[in-house]
Order: structure tokens, then C-alpha cells, then sequence
């Protein structure tokens, strides 16, 4: 259970790296420049995804006569034994393995003999890589999006929850008109819809096949490359093979959609914050999501919510570093493709902690109906007030103007809208009259917005339901 | 024909910014504070679609009873003549105009009086610009799938007409693997498809009606948004008011795909800089599109290419820029998302030129196959070399050893590759036989990558064909 | 006064650009390709410091003997007249001027004839502009410092108004301890003298001198170089002329200075208008410095704090795009350079309404100080009442663990803390006595963190002094 | 030496993380909360620099009679003995150690029992982990100063030893005029030499302790702050604990100050690229920094240079996503700071690479002086050829024209410039005689160019002077 962690002692040392795999090494490489190009150390994640590429490679190779069909079953026979090693972590690294796909070829060749080293017979790494990634990321978009349907559920229930409160609306972070609160937890629903419709759009430009695209110029045997494509479930097949393996676009497209998906996330985290302070006081942060301070025994703070926030701002500068990245390379491969990886994990990782953290969060929240209540201001009727004259034929540009003299007349007397005299209604303009009091209803209100969208409860009710619809919830 | 620039003393005066439209502010604002605030200096370009969307929500008012069919018919007459004015350019700003939408409602109830004060009921500014930037965006990426069409209709005819060239693949900007210059070509013609799926895929996303949902809450007057949307020719009404106001996932969505786009035409004008350079000497630019040395009398810079290479990084530093914006916003609408419209504008103003001048360019430069042909180096058949021993049945990863050992032995000789003699290919292995000279023959290389997307003549005639089929040429 | 917007029919054509100064063009060049190449629409500004430059150069050639005394003359008159024309507004762009240099040597010419050929002797654009770049710099780096001076002075200003009201203190937005108004003041003073101090450290960084470099390997005539620093203000001279072209170091460190100062405006406009929600209330904003909303007739929008909010995103993308367009980038000049002005000019041009913007609001606000003193809690001083402990020989680390549990008591009992019985706190621990409840004093609290940088008054008003000092007010 | 790498199956799981330290969680915190908070995995590093921190903590809480002398042995005795286990890698990481911080005081209490509670008496972690930044900053530039310092020495070398040879300058990439390779070799070394002076100011800026600033309002205890910078020998004390707490200004600007040295070897990464290309051929690398193919084994990749290229791109990403996740951050401690580690660290780390493989390439680079030599050509003494009519008395831009004649006649009669017959010359202009030949000579083209920063011999061995002075080589 407990475990040391290694000491980094970079700092004291020449340079802060420690000689990963040190002593030996082949072709008098510098030991650093070694461990500059080795990637080992984090695209092993892809170990499950290459052993499947390779087995559908080393069956296509059958297919083409390549190989024989008893050099096939040794090959098969020796990835699902080292994908057993790996599961059971009884795979060990030597120090000559550069990356993923050599240390496990490198591994098969021990266990299968020369069988082994026929299984890369007019194959790269460059499209060996290209497809890992194919197949990788189409696991890890499922992954995602299942977790952002498990916040729009979230977000669903809340909104049927804490149905009939009325909250102030808010533009500009000033008091505006008042809303539903399940109205506004729905308005964060939405994002994430498009966000699951870009996903499933990158997922399908995701599906297609680079293998059999050797380094760049295609294979010399006669692959049949939809037949892989098959094998890997993928939709189609690479239609050049140069642009194959230098395209990065899904990955660069996967830290976008991850980048909106975060800034939508970050919105709401904002406003709960906001909301979870002492002056606001509309919600209060279950324990479970909140801690303490080291100092101050009375604190409760946001932190999940806050890393949110502060995480999406890591998750933009992972799309800006790629970008920047791949603009003006000069070839095909290039080996600055390499520096996709890191942001593409990474970025995987932490949504797969945002997403489910802001799921149980939402779900474990209470509502401070109370505070909500009390905090509605009669100000925030002023457009209901000018409708209501516009109702008796005064346009509305004239109307607002006429409300705004109302309201300056409030502010200087110290008294609240909906208490303010009728001969001070009247004062402003001749329109006014009694019944000028039935506006100051917030229920009324909002049950006049009663359009498709708007935040009237019949409204709000078929909102509920063409997102559960849309949502497959 | 000739104008004066007015120059801008900024740097010698308090404050960069000259008042422009000085003198009177109504309601005390600070001038300064009034020029950070005001937009129409740049939102004036949204005029025409503003009118648009003004057109139909006065339609819709009538439709809701809430206007008389002769104001409808006033409004409708003074917008009309509002875009005459402005078509020819005698629409002037006033210094009390913020923002394009108060100029022309201002301007509108000039022309047709009290009427003209009811076009804003029930609508917001906050609902209008999303309206706005709806209908400005759907034109907006039509105009520039178009153009990418169109340099994507140049690298067809360079791959049509430079058909039969072989030329040096390169990975790591290393010679790798003879290719047809025409595959080539075309591998920098399908980055330009994807991008125009995500572009068809976003113009969906767009065509979404916000209009409606007032300044977050929606509107009170019983308006049918689907005949708005239908007014306007969008797809759908958005299902959430409070969502509408604040959603800037397109403009977000947009930034992205002209990021992306601007990578992959960086990519190509490396290249075609590099390919240009006296060292590579592949092509030689029209004198169109270079230019000349204020020093130097013999150069001839590519200049349009290395624009297009450095005006990708103010792209992606756009996209940061808004996505950084949006980030952490607290409520529907906050004034921060006026941020949007500048970098939206001016990356849509880039690919305007980039776009065209790429076409002209590749449409307009000479390739020189001699330079191409005499540039081949037998060494990148060294794969091919290791093929033939496949083909005796030696495993390849042994085989790309051999090849290894027959590579170095030729360098220590300093004798090309395929002018060594038998003997020493022998002294390595046995296998080597006399029609090992066969290999040498990038003809032959080339046509032995005959599957979909390789690089064999047969393969790329049928890319060709499915290139033209898939973009509409 | 009024004055037409030309409209951009950018949409509705195939290109956005219109044809600026269509017609004639030297050469064939492509008209898209010479507006995508022309700078002259945003290089125009530099004109000043262009012609400073030129005059600077013409006396270098005079001295190394390249041209007359008698053409200096002329020269040096025909810049001054340009000066003037320019200052005037009478001078005429022509539809051949590439850029400001290209312009000015042209109207030179027109005016003294052969000698305005001369002056471009020995000088390439590549060294004109980077000199250009230096001197506009340093002008600009002593307008924003004297803005950030007045931000500067703005919070002495406050802090010496708002002297001795006590504030919740925020951590996480939670409310932690109680602090002095003037202390959170001075929080956002000291983030400007860093940013103050780097852009002193710039400006030395700026003043180097590229002329003489040519195009990028030295000029053939003996130019004194180190006169040319002299007459131009600069203090040294760059050491290698292929570097001194091809450096736009301090337009990124210019981009980066201007991008942490923009963040720490973000930072005290996201803070105030927090504390200018209804829920806060802490501070009103004045009229001069908020807006109202087109629908809604009670609205008081921060909406120039949302912009600087908004902007500091727009700036730091500025800066990630500039980088973006320098990495990689092969050779001493290349046209991609060409990109720093719009990013430089734009952000200056931001931080020259910013800056004062924020001065202004800052003087003119006012603290709504009863707000402040009503929302101060009582359990902020939890830390001080685990303090208390401490000071009765309880270890710290136990003393908040202790506090956190009367916390706890207090809010199930629904007692504020400090009004929770005695015997409930000796239920917690026997060393709780009467005296407790001293402790809760928020004047106390604040007078004993009296060290240097602390919250009391007399380490407050040192404070204000040591401010006042350093930032020369 | 072989090790296995546990596989993270985070696409098969729900989510991608795995419950590093599962099982007991304090007061029900959601175990992925708990995951999401916890910082231990990145923050360890900090585990030296803590523990510094502390031991001067302690003494300050001594001198201010806080605690005891023997509890300050204790103390002092307890954090020694931490650190050994730390080096020896016998410190054990608890389940409930959130951060390093609390790792280390859990541990403390262990050790010495009720002392250990009492250090963290008047301190909180806001201002311990500004200090631990500090601290760990120092010591971080120093070391990166040092590499720096390796690459200046290594272009020094190069441009010692490759002294008097001539090579092709270029602009636009391409050729334009004749310069040394030791002065290009010294273009890459001043822009280091800014970078160094930037690490330096940042030195001074980071210099600063932010102890005794508390949670954010200062500590209640008389604890000398000039004592403890002295101890922790850093310069000065922060002038206000709120901002002290809050200020990550120096993280930005190290991320800043590492892009901007990215980008210096980015460019020369580029260049070197280029160079090592078979069409250039310029220079050579060595085996220990080059990498071959899994497939084509003629290939010799220059992997290092690409990943410098590819890596500066992410780092440009590490500032962006940090100044993303500070801007409108709106108190003074807020949890989104958290995020400024693993951006700093990674990066740190990245350039402990960079910067000694790069020295390394460097030093053991070959140059191909022959193909340097053969690929001069006499086109790029165009400029000279105008200049030689400037010595007759031709205006430059005359000049500059007239030879731009006789180019396009010797490239009409494909006939070398410098071949040219001299009536060709005189067709152009009279005023071309015989000597116009002894123009093309490249040695005295750049032996013209001897004024300070030029490409002169003499000039040149000055400029190497004059570098190693300054950069105390």
C-alpha cells in the first residue's frame, strides 16, 4: 500500500535526468540523446493496441503468402503470451528498447524465434505507430464519452430535482432576469451535446486504417488492406500513403474537442464556485469534493472545481504546443511527431478525472432554496416592467427609457421597485396604472417565457425531455 | 486612386487610441472607456446579416401580433434602405453608435419614426449578435470551402500533369523511398478533405436559430422561432435559452478548423520553400508570386509561402487567444465574448488570400524534372534490397541488417550502392546473386507498391480518380 | 464628426479583400499575392521612427564619405518635409508602396530626385525595419510604463482612502481571515512593479542597434555604427549581423511583459466585479466606467473590466502565435518575421485603453463600506483561536484539529462561533477559558500580524510608504 | 537495469487512473476527488527545498520564542533524518499524504513525536509551497545557466575551428550573399547570451521569500523575515503577504524564458536539418546523435534535432496553458495554481536534454568545407556588383537596377554572372570596365564587410572575443 517514490534530485545534478536504462548501448548512441529519442517510457500505454495491430499485420501477411501459416500461429501464439505478460506486469524493459513496438518485437523474437523477426516484413513504424493511435484513440473517445453522459445525467437529475426554483439569471454576473434553476442547469447540458457530437464526429475520421503504408510509399506485398481494416474494426482504409503516416489531424482535433469540453466544464465549475461562496450561499459542496485548509480550521474550499478550471488552461496550451508543433514540418514523418503523445494521454487522464469528479459532485450538492428565494431582487422584473407598457402600445425602445426613469426615481428614494407609489409610477408617464403591481411576479415571469427554450416550467419540462431524448438517457 | 494612411501619433501621445467619435457621450462615460467599450469599428462588417436576422424578427413580431402589418411594412422598408445606404457607402456612423446593432436600429428609427423604437421588443442585443455571427459564419465558411476546393482543384491538375515524375521521398527530411511526385502532391490534397468535412460538420453546428432567447431568459411574446429559423434558412432553434447567448463553440469550432487548415497549408509551403531552394532546385516559383530584395538584385524570395507558414502561427495563437477567453466565464453572457469577433474576422480575411494565392501558386510553378531525376540516389532502394532477401527467405529484420552491413561496406569504398561489385554483396550473404543489380530500378520500386494508397502508377491513377469523385471536381 | 465605415462585402464575394490598390503592378506580380505581401496598411505607423532612421543612416553615409555634404542636405530636407506631409495627413500612399520604407523612399525621391537614391546605399530593408522596431519599442515602453504608473497611483490612492476598513480575506473565494482593505489594495500594486521591471529590463534589451547589419552579413562601407546608436538614443550595438536581422526577441518578451501584466489587471477586474455583484456589494462602480443593457432597463454592466478580463486572453494568444510563427524557423531573415507588428501594434494599442481605463475606474468607485463590515464572519478567526491554543502550549498542528471541532459544534447547533457557550468549548478541550471569546476581535486579529508584508495597520502604512518610494510616486 | 513498467489499462476502465494510494480516505472523500487533489506524484521533487524551508521555519519559530530549543532540535534532528531516508529511497509515501508538504510533517510527527506538531505553527501551505518554488527555482536556473553556458562554449569551438571557411548566406532560405560559417555559428550563440541574461533577471526576481506571509494575511507571530531570506540565502522579503501567496509570476516567466530559449535552438535545430540533408550536405552528423529506420536501412535520421524542433512546440503550449489557467484567477490563493508545477518541472526536464545534446551534436558534427565551397555561387556578389557601380558614382537604386538587368541577361543566356562577357556588361551600362570581374571574389566580398558585427575575418575574431568575454568562457 504505502510505496517510496523516487527522488527526483535533478536539481543538484548536471542535467535532471537519470540514466533510465544505463550502461549499454548499441552503435556508440550518447547516452542522453538515447533517452531524448526513447519514448518508451510513456508509449508503452500502447502496448495492447500494437499487439492487436500486429496480429492482424502478421495475418495479412499470411494472407499475401508472406509467411507461412505455422509462422503465423508462432506469432500469434507469442503476442497473446506477451499480452499476458504485460497484464500481469511481468514484462520487463531492457535497456535496448526504444519504444513500445521494438520492445515487444524484441520480446517475441525471444520467445518465438525467427518467426519473430518476419513479423515486420513491409512494415514501419510509421504506420505501425499511425495505426496504434487509430485504434487507441478509439477506445479512449468511448471512454469519454461515457463520462460525459454520466454528467449530463447528473445534470438531468438536477434539473428534475430542483425543479420550480426560481434563481436569479445572471449577464455580466449582474442580477438580470430571474429563471429556473433547472432552466440554467440545463443550459449546461447543451455544450456537452455538441461536445459528444464532435467526439463522435472525430471518431469516425478516427476509424480509418494507415497500416500498409510501410514509411511512406505503401508495401511492396500484396497486403489486403481492407481485410485489416476489418480485423481492426476500422471504417476504411488510408487513400495515401504519405499523408498516412504524417497525420497527426485526429490528435490535434481530440485536444480541441477536449479543450472545449474543458472550457465548458470550467464555465460551470466558475459559476459553482461562485455560487458555493458565503455572499452567494445557492449551494452547499459536499464534503466528499471539498477540503480543508492547513491553516485555517474553518475553510471548506472548492478545490475539485478549482483544479477544473486550472486544468483547462493546461488542456488549451496542450492543443496550442501540438499545433505549434506540427505547423511547417517539411515531410512526412518528421520525428517532432513524436511530442503528440504526452498531450494526447495526459489530456485523456485528466478528463477522466474532471468528468466523473463533476458527476458526483453535481449529484451529491445541495441547494439552498432559501437563500435562492431571498436573493431575488424586484429589480430584475425592469424587462416585465417595460413590456408592460409596450402591452399598452408605447414602443419598446421608449418603454425601456420610461423604466429606466422609474428605476433611477427607486434608487434615489431608497425604496424597492414593487414598493415604489403609484404616483410615482405615474410621475414618469400616464401608462402606468394599479395593476402595474401584478409585474412584480417572478413566477409570472417566467411563465411568460413560454417559447421553445425559454425558461417557463412547460417550456423547461419538454427541455427535460429532448435532452433525455437526445442524450440516450 | 492614391490615399492618405492616417498616421497614428499613438506612440507620442498619453494614449495610443484617437477619439473617434470625440465630443458628446451621453450619460457621463469616461471617453476612454467608451472607445474600449464601443465595437463598431469592427462589428460593422456583421451589417448585412444584422438586417437579415432584423427583417425576420420583425416578421416574427407581426406573426405575434406584437407589431401592426404597416409598422412591419415601414420597418421592412427603412432596413432596405438602410443596406442601400451601406452597399453605398453612405451609411454614416454616429459618435453615440456603439455597435453596429445601435446604429441601425438608431438609423432605422430615423427613417421610419416611432416604429422603428418597436423592432428591439422582446429581443436582446445578447440573442441578435449570436444571430449575427450565425448567419455571418454559414456564409462565411461557404466562401472558404470554395476555395479550398479550389486549391485542392490545383494539386489534381499538378498530379495529373507531373504524372510519371519519380522523385526522393523523404522522411525525417531524409531521402527515403523513390515516389511518384504525384502521389506527393496528392498527399497534401487530402488534409484539405478532412478539413472540409469539419468545415460541412461545423456549417451544421452553426445553422442553429438563437434568436428568441432574449438577453438569457427568452422572449415573453409568443414568437415562432421555426419560422424565424426558416426565415433565415438555419436548420434548427437552439433548446436553450440560456446556452443561445452565451454559446461560442462555433467561432471556437471555426478558429480550430482554419488552425488545422493553416498547419496542413504550412506543411505544403515548407515543402515547396525547401523544394525551391538552389540546393533541392525541384521547382521554380512564378515571378507572380515571389518577390524581390530591396538590396540583393538576384533574389527572388518565396515570399507568399513563408507568409503562409508564419500567418499559421498567428492562427493557432488566435484560437488560444478565445478559447483562453472563454475559459472560467461565470454566467450567460459576459462582455468578454466580444473577443470573438476579431480573431474570427481576421482569420477568415487571412484564408481569403491564403487560399487563393496557395492555387495560383501551385497552378503557376514550374517543376523541373531533370533536377528531380538526377537528385535520385540509388540508396533509397536499400528497402527494396532488403525485400529481395525477404524474397529468398530470409527473415527481414535480418535482412535489414545485411542490407546494413552491404550499406556501410559501400560507403567505406565510396562506391554507390548498386555499382558495387557481386563480391562484396556476397562477402555479407550468400543469398545476394547476380540479379540483386535488378533492384536497382526506381521504376520498378515504385510500380511494386500497387495497393490502394501506395504509391504505384496504377494506385495513383485510381487515387486520382477518387480524389476528383470525393471533392466534387 | 460622422463618418462612413466602408462596408466589407467580404462574405458575399470570393475573396474578403477588396483590391487596395488595384490596377498597375510592377512585374506580374499576382494581385492577391502582392496585397497578401503588402504591410504598408499596418507598417504605416512606423513612419516616425523610419524617417529618424533614415536620417541617422544618411549622416553615417556622409561621414564614411559615401555621399556629399551637399546630398545629405538635400536628404535630411526631404525627410523633414515628409515628416510634415505626414503629421498633416498629406501624404499619399500609391498603389506600388509595398510597405512604409518602400513609400518613403519613393516620395524621397519624388522630392530631391537622384540623392533619395542614394540613401538606401549600403542598408537592406532587414536592418531598416529591425532599427524601426527598436526605436518604436522604446517610445512605447515609456508611454505603458507611465500607465501602469497611474494604475499604480490609482491603488495607492485607494489604499489610503479606504485606510482601516477590515475585509474577508479569500482564499479558494472562501472567506479565511480578516484583512485590511488597503492590504488587498497594495496586492495588485506589487504585480505592476514586477511588470514595471521587466519592461525596464526590456527596454535595455531593445535599445541595441541592427543598422549596419544589410541584409544579413554587414555593409561594405565604413559606417560608423556606434555614431548611429549615439544619434538615435540607442545604447549599444548588436554583434552579428546575421542575428541582428533575424532577432524579434523583444517583440516576444514585449508580448510575454504585456501578457503577465494584462493577466494581473484580469486578476483585480475578475475581483471587482465580484465585489460589484449584488451578492458582494462590497464596491459601485461608477456610471463612467459600467454600461446598460439594450433590453433589460436596471442593468449596470462592468463591462470594462469583463473586456480587460476578455482581452488578456486575446493577448496571450498574441504571444503563443508570435512563438508558434518563430519556431523553426530556418534562416537569418524570413518573410514570417513579417508577422510580429500586427500582434505588437495590437496589444499595445490594448494596454493604452486598459491601462487607463482601469486608473479611472479605480479613482471613481466607491466602497460601500457598512457592505463590508456586515459580511465579516466570525469564523474567519478560526486561525486565531487555534492560536489561542498554541499560546496555551498546544501544539499547532492539535490546536486546529480542536477548532475544527467546536466548528463543527457550532454549526450543528447553529450557533455562530462566537456566540457558542463556554461550556461547549471546554467540552472540546479544558484549556478554553472566559478569555476566549477575546479572540473574537477583528482588529485584534489584523494588529498582531504585524510584520513586515502583514495585515496590520503600522505594517500597512510601511507598506504604502516602501510603495510609494519604489514606484516613484 | 531491466524494469517493468506497470501498464496503465486505462482505455479498458471506466477511468483512466489508477487509486494510487486506495483503500482509507479521511472523512469520506471521494476517492477520485481524492486522486484529483492530490499533488504527491509531481510535487515530491519539492521534497529537498521543503525540507530546507522548514528547518528555517523552525529556527524562526525559535527566535520568536514560538518553541523550545530542544523542540528545536527535534526538529531539526527529525527533518535531517528525512532526508536521508529521501536520498536512500526509504521515505514511504502514506495513502493519506496528499502532497509533499504533508508527507513530510506526517513523517516529522513520527519521528518526534508532539514537536512536530508545532512546526507548522503560524505558517500555512500557501506560503510554504511559494517558498519551496523559490527555492527550487534557484537552483533549477543555475543549472540550466550552466547548460546554456556548454552550447556557447560548443559554438565557440565550431566557430574557432571552422574558421575561414565561406559559406552561402541565406534569406527567404535562399542563397544571398557570402559570409564565414564562424559568424553563423556565433548568430546562434547571442541569442543564448539573451537568454542567459533573462534566466539572470528572473534569478533576482525569484530571490524573494515569501514565508511568514501565511495563509494570506501574514502571521500572528513576531517572526523575523529578514532572517529567515538570510538563511534560505535569498535576497529579499515579499512587501504583501496576499500577493505573495498568490504570485506565480516567476513560473510564467521561467516558462517564458524556456520557449524563447526553445526557440534559439529550434531555429538551429532547423538549419542543421537542412544542412544534414543530402541536397545541402553541408555538414555531417555523428552516429551518437542520429537514429536509423525500422524499415529502410540506408536511413540516418536526425531524431535529436526533430525532437528539439517538435519539443519547443510543447513547451510554447507549458506558457500558454499556465497564463490560460492564471488569467481572471479571482482571489488571492486559488487551487488552480497547482497546475503551475508539472508545466515547470516538465519543462525543466525537457531542456536538461535539449541543451547537452545539443552541445554534443555540436561538437561532434562534421563539416563538409567541399560541398560548402562548391555550392557558392557567384549570383550572391550581386550586391557587390552594386556596389561597384556606387563606387562610380551610380545611386544605389540605380545601381541595384542596372545589375538586376545584366542578371536577367546572364540568366536568358544561361551563362554564369561572373562569365559573362564584358559587352554584355557594357549593353547594360557604360560605366562597367574591366575590373568588373575582380567583383566576383568571395573572400573580399566579405573582407569589405569589416565594421563591428560584420562577416570580416577581422571583424569576425572580434565578435569571438568579445563572446567569450561576456559569456565567461
Amino acid at each position: 500500500m504505502a510505496r517510496p517514490i523516487p527522488y527526483p534530485n535533478s536539481v543538484m545534478k548536471r542535467c535532471s535526468v537519470t540514466k533510465l536504462w544505463g550502461g549499454r548501448f548499441a552503435g556508440g548512441v550518447d547516452p542522453l540523446a538515447w533517452q531524448y529519442n526513447a519514448s518508451i517510457s510513456f508509449d508503452f500505454r500502447l502496448a495492447k493496441v500494437d499487439i492487436q495491430g500486429s496480429k492482424a499485420w502478421a495475418k495479412g501477411l499470411r494472407k499475401a503468402g508472406v509467411i507461412r501459416a505455422d509462422e503465423l500461429d508462432l506469432i500469434l501464439d507469442g503476442l497473446e503470451k506477451i499480452s499476458y505478460e504485460i497484464e500481469a506486469s511481468e514484462f520487463y524493459i531492457q535497456p535496448a528498447d526504444e519504444d513500445v513496438h521494438t520492445a515487444i518485437e524484441r520480446r517475441l523474437t525471444e520467445l518465438v524465434g525467427a518467426a519473430g523477426g518476419k513479423l515486420h516484413t513491409g512494415r514501419s513504424r510509421n504506420d505501425q505507430v499511425a495505426t496504434d493511435l487509430a485504434l487507441w484513440m478509439i477506445e479512449a473517445l468511448e471512454v469519454i464519452e461515457k463520462n460525459i453522459k454520466e454528467v449530463q445525467l447528473s445534470l438531468i437529475k438536477r434539473s428534475e430535482k430542483d425543479f420550480g426554483i426560481i434563481i436569479n439569471g445572471y449577464t455580466h454576473l449582474q442580477q438580470s432576469q430571474p429563471i429556473l434553476l433547472s432552466h440554467w442547469w440545463l443550459s449546461h447540458f447543451w455544450p456537452l451535446m455538441r461536445d459528444r457530437q464532435r467526439l463522435a464526429e472525430l471518431k469516425k475520421r478516427a476509424s480509418v486504417l494507415p497500416l500498409g503504408s510501410g514509411a511512406m510509399a505503401g508495401t511492396p506485398y500484396p497486403i489486403d488492406r481492407k481485410f485489416l481494416a476489418a480485423e481492426l474494426g476500422l471504417d476504411s482504409i488510408s487513400p495515401n500513403s504519405i499523408d498516412a503516416v504524417a497525420n497527426r489531424d485526429t490528435v490535434a482535433e481530440f485536444l480541441f474537442t477536449a479543450s472545449l469540453l474543458a472550457v465548458h466544464l470550467s464555465k460551470l465549475s466558475e459559476a459553482l464556485i461562485l455560487f458555493s461562496t458565503a455572499e452567494f450561499g445557492f449551494i452547499h459542496l459536499s464534503d466528499a469534493y471539498t477540503t480543508g485548509s492547513s491553516l485555517m480550521p474553518q475553510k471548506k474550499n472548492p478545490d475539485t472545481l478549482e483544479l477544473t478550471r486550472g486544468k483547462t488552461g493546461t488542456i488549451i496550451g496542450r492543443l496550442t504546443g501540438l499545433l505549434a508543433a506540427l505547423k511547417g514540418l517539411p515531410s512526412s514523418y518528421d520525428k517532432d511527431l513524436q511530442e503528440d503523445k504526452m498531450p494526447l494521454f495526459e489530456t485523456y487522464d485528466s478528463l477522466c478525472l474532471m468528468l466523473p469528479v463533476m458527476a458526483g459532485l453535481l449529484e451529491s450538492l445541495e441547494v439552498d432554496a432559501g437563500r435562492i428565494h431571498s436573493a431575488l431582487n424586484p429589480a430584475i422584473l425592469a424587462t416585465d416592467l417595460a413590456d408592460y407598457l409596450v402591452a399598452k402600445g408605447i414602443p419598446f425602445r421608449e418603454a425601456h427609457s420610461l423604466v429606466g426613469q422609474v428605476i433611477r426615481k427607486s434608487e434615489g428614494l431608497h425604496v424597492p421597485l414593487h414598493q415604489l407609489p403609484l404616483k410615482d409610477f405615474l410621475a414618469v408617464n400616464p401608462a402606468f396604472t394599479a395593476d402595474v403591481f401584478d409585474v412584480f411576479d417572478f413566477e409570472k415571469s417566467i411563465s411568460k417565457r413560454n417559447l421553445p427554450g425559454g425558461t417557463a416550467p412547460a417550456a423547461v419540462q419538454e427541455q427535460i425531455a429532448l435532452a433525455k431524448h437526445l442524450a440516450g438517457l
